[in-house]
């Protein structure tokens, strides 16, 4: 293939903060790939065929990379980032596995998960091998304030995915417990990612306490855009599936506040596409509609916004490194990025 | 209502090794099913709800106590062992909610399981909640050593699971997969518990290697005859449920060795029935009769009662208390026990 002007020189700045910061911490990155798909064996074949499936896949690695960028902000000189970061993407990928166990009683999702591959019995063990091996390499590296932080992280990630659980199809979900349910789920773990690195580094409790409120904004921004492009992406950038949201009757933000402004007729359009009373094909331009209609995409992404601000803002109490300026421009991308 | 000459007075010694033990710890046993109920509390109602069905059902609780007799055994004065104990049941609990979630193609098993009444959703995620809760409780309790014990069995359940995953329905499983899998799934969380009774107690290596060698040749005779039982249970004792292992296909030691021996027709039989290809009513007592005329249930006792032999010897590596007996009783109840 030709290049032509337009084409992307091997040797240009990556176009994005995520892809600059790949390109920044590559050694570590790297390392820390190393790591996971080392740690990921077994002499039990089916557990890194079934955990490959998801880890090679690639994915943004954006966890594991908030440790290696708290790390190395902090001036943090060891290799204990990578083992840690290694902890963090395999309690990702087992709650990944976990949150794709399909309902025996409801099989409306149709995507080549592990599970649609493998069972759903083999996804669930897999993913407690790798949460499982996510601890047994914690205690490796054998720091209890650690342990506490991602033990707390799990626990709190697997009540955030139980109260999803309690909210999909119930039109009274309210704002708040759509908070508490992408805090918990998403944003903790985004947290501790952060948290991970400064404790390494020995840093003072207030930094620490800082590098985590930074993760913790981060997730919530991060969650909330992505839970605006499940509407929205198609029209921004072709090729990036929509609506799987809309069609499990998840009650995302924009969702939430276009319910709140219903009249009559368009609640019992929720109520039937919601509570998986049956959807038509039309149905998803109708709710577009209706989010536009009230501007709920927009005034969700201001609400992301609003996090980014404050995770902003929590930077300011983190030593003046380069690094910091990468995660700012992180934050801004995770709510402006259209994909 | 009256009581009969043979009705058991209130008073009268416990039947069982088991519940003997169980009558000797009671206290402690208390102590751990207080914090058990505490610790599996959450705002999330579903929570403690599911947890609940499964946990306040009661339960045999033979790991827990597996925890207090060591810790009691080596003289142990502290309550660490109430919190550890809980730990253990947290990730036995968790594992039996993750075992049963079903696989969407297949939904042979007609129990009332967690996964049943609350969906295999949440009986995978609030399994994900009570092992994190017990690393959460690990670390509260603060010993490096008890993380890695519990850590490294956690990650060898997960693959003696998978790995049973692999040979069920699998006619070819050899008696050395059976052994890998049950020495995996059921007795390394039982020699984790007694190991981690030792070392809170903080004995030398010997005696903590003694002592999860006891809990490990326990765990292996319990199994086997637990799978001699899913068949032969009913001729001993009324009311307990057989044949639930033969239905799902599941090779366990006595159908492996009636395999071996199998002419042309058994073989086709056990081919038809184990691999998922439809069973009738009458393959259950045809199977029997099979095992029966190989003599493998007696045989797979025989195999129980070697690894209880090793548990016995194990012990002569402790110190001299009442309840190194107590412990030799309750190992050989474990293959003598007829339900």
């Amino acid at each position: 293939m030709k290049t032509s002007p337009h084409s992307k020189a091997q040797s240009a700045a990556p176009e994005n903060p995520l892809d600059r910061l790949v390109a920044l911490l590559k050694p570590d990155l790297l390392a820390v790939n190393a790591l996971i798909l080392q740690r990921m064996q077994s002499e039990i074949p089916l557990i890194p065929e079934l955990a490959g499936h998801l880890i090679a896949a690639g994915g943004k690695r954006i966890r594991p990379l908030l440790t290696l960028a708290s790390a190395a902000l902090f001036g943090y000189q060891g290799t204990r980032q990578h083992k840690l970061s290694a902890c963090v993407e395999f309690i990702h990928t087992a709650t990944l596995l976990h949150d794709d166990v399909v309902d025996a009683s409801d099989q409306r999702r149709g995507r080549s998960s592990a599970n649609a591959l493998f069972g759903n019995e083999a996804a669930v063990l897999v993913g407690d091998f790798l949460f499982s091996r996510s601890f047994q390499l914690m205690v490796e590296d054998g720091s209890l304030d650690v342990l506490r932080i991602l033990s707390n992280a799990s626990a709190v990630i697997a009540e955030g995915e139980v109260l999803q659980l309690s909210t999909a199809n119930n039109l009274e979900t309210t704002e708040a417990q759509y908070l508490q349910v992408i805090r918990s789920k998403t944003a903790e773990l985004f947290a501790a990612a952060c948290e991970v690195g400064a404790i390494i580094a020995g840093r003072p409790a207030a930094e620490c306490q800082a590098m985590r409120d930074y993760g913790m904004n981060l997730g919530i921004a991060f969650q909330i855009s992505d839970d605006v492009l499940d509407y929205a992406a198609s029209e921004k950038r072709l090729g990036k599936s929509v609506g799987d949201d809309f069609k499990e009757g998840k009650m995302t933000l924009p969702v939430i506040r276009a319910i709140a402004k219903a009249n009559a007729a368009e609640r019992n359009f929720w109520n039937r596409c919601m509570t998986g009373s049956g959807q038509k094909d039309t149905d998803f331009s109708e709710a577009l509609a209706l989010l536009r209609k009230y501007n709920t995409l927009e005034a969700s992404l201001t609400e992301a916004r609003r996090y980014a601000e404050l995770g902003i803002k929590a930077l300011t109490g983190l030593p003046n490194h380069p690094l910091r300026q990468h995660l700012q421009d992180l934050i801004i991308f995770a709510v402006e990025r259209d994909y």
